[in-house]
């Protein structure tokens, strides 16, 4: 049976916004790279993966923050995965502080794609015994949401340029909460309470695209909805809500 | 007399592109933090300042990179002060890989505000005796070039959103490079040879402005000039140089 794992990380300067607090893409991206490194340690790292023209995608995610911790400040982030399906893997995370209060907590859903065919392959494909990865914790908080399309109220546009693109030359999920972000209003921006965010990656935004971006304002939420190229299908779907007094309660 | 001080850093997923090595603006986020860390041990980092109302600005920056390293690598970057006068005080750096290979250098060059008047102040106000901070050892490389106006022959137009803000609501130095990059041709950007930057904040730009970024195509170097709002002035003037067969033979 495995373990769970954790990996400290500190807030750099260029990590923090205007509320002098580490931005939610900067969590993020130390939770892609916890992900990763658990993964190395367990024989499923992308190293390995791509030897057999394979990688990891990143399908889904889910993340509750109860506050955002100040420049300069350590935290852990703890990873397990729970769940280990023929298509998808559920990996957890928490975010600790350095008192060991967690403040934050996730849950993503990965798929296994082929990068010749760029089609899911069968997660049996790794070949170790599943049991032996998986930590048979609870998820750290409720799964991503179904997020639906919506009627967009007002509209964004965004040119896909270098500084947006992964190792794989698609949009990185860093860049795709910041197209959101950019577009919520200054009192979400300074709002210093819980968050929650969920995302469902659908298709791939490349270099050289137009994306357009749908916001819909509703209560205590602000739903996103990016296309590509005056596309009517979806490519990513994003949702940020606040103020939910349950926070939390389901540790 | 002061010592270098080196801290440790590693190529995250994250701060990859497509050629699989870490990106320019994420190698000089590893030097801006390592700057705040120096500085923070020494007893003038931006904390004790803020209390005083003032913190150091970067005035101008030079960067050669020999390579990019990979995704995942480990890297060191040492730091020391050079000279320190009553407005600037030149902070230099060198990049070097797992094995001890220097393969970057760069040469900073900062000031003191105050945030209230946002003008220099005199960095004999630091009270600390500046031979105590400085390491007499020569600069990593030539100083930041002069970079004179040019006649833009192309333009380009960036609206100033959030995720471009740095804590004091300006756009922070790592967009900036992205800014200028995000122009540059493809076969700049796949380059793995060396290069060296140049950029020069005359003036900050804050949120909501609309910049123009114009683009000069010289043989073997792009140079930039930022201005916002239409304003004749530059608020960032930067260069991108390559292939110098001169590169690192300064050390």
């Amino acid at each position: 049976m495995a373990e769970k794992t954790s990996y400290p990380y500190r807030v750099l300067p260029q990590d923090v916004d205007f509320t002098l607090r580490a931005t939610v893409p900067s969590l993020v991206s130390s939770l892609l790279d916890a992900a990763g490194l658990d993964a190395g340690s367990k024989g499923f790292g992308i190293d390995k993966l791509f030897a057999e023209h394979h990688t990891w995608v990143l399908s889904r995610i889910a993340l509750e923050l109860d506050f955002r911790p100040l420049r300069d400040s350590p935290y852990t982030v703890s990873t397990w995965i729970s769940d280990y399906g023929r298509v998808l893997t559920t990996r957890n995370f928490t975010l600790g502080d350095a008192s060991g209060l967690v403040f934050g907590r996730s849950v993503t859903q990965w798929a296994m794609i082929d990068l010749r065919s760029r089609s899911a392959v069968d997660l049996s494909w790794v070949g170790a015994d599943p049991s032996a990865c998986i930590v048979p914790d609870r998820p750290a908080m409720d799964p991503p949401r179904k997020l639906r399309a919506f009627r967009a109220e007002r509209q964004a546009v965004h040119r896909v340029v270098y500084s947006d693109l992964d190792f794989n030359r698609h949009v990185n999920t860093l860049r795709y909460i910041e197209m959101m972000m950019d577009q919520l209003p200054e009192d979400r921006l300074t709002d210093e309470g819980p968050l929650r965010l969920d995302l469902h990656f659908l298709k791939e935004c490349r270099s050289g695209q137009t994306l357009t971006i749908g916001i819909g304002d509703g209560p205590g939420e602000v739903s996103f909805d990016i296309s590509s190229d005056g596309g009517s299908t979806s490519s990513v779907r994003g949702s940020f809500s606040w103020c939910d007094p349950s926070f939390g309660t389901g540790l």
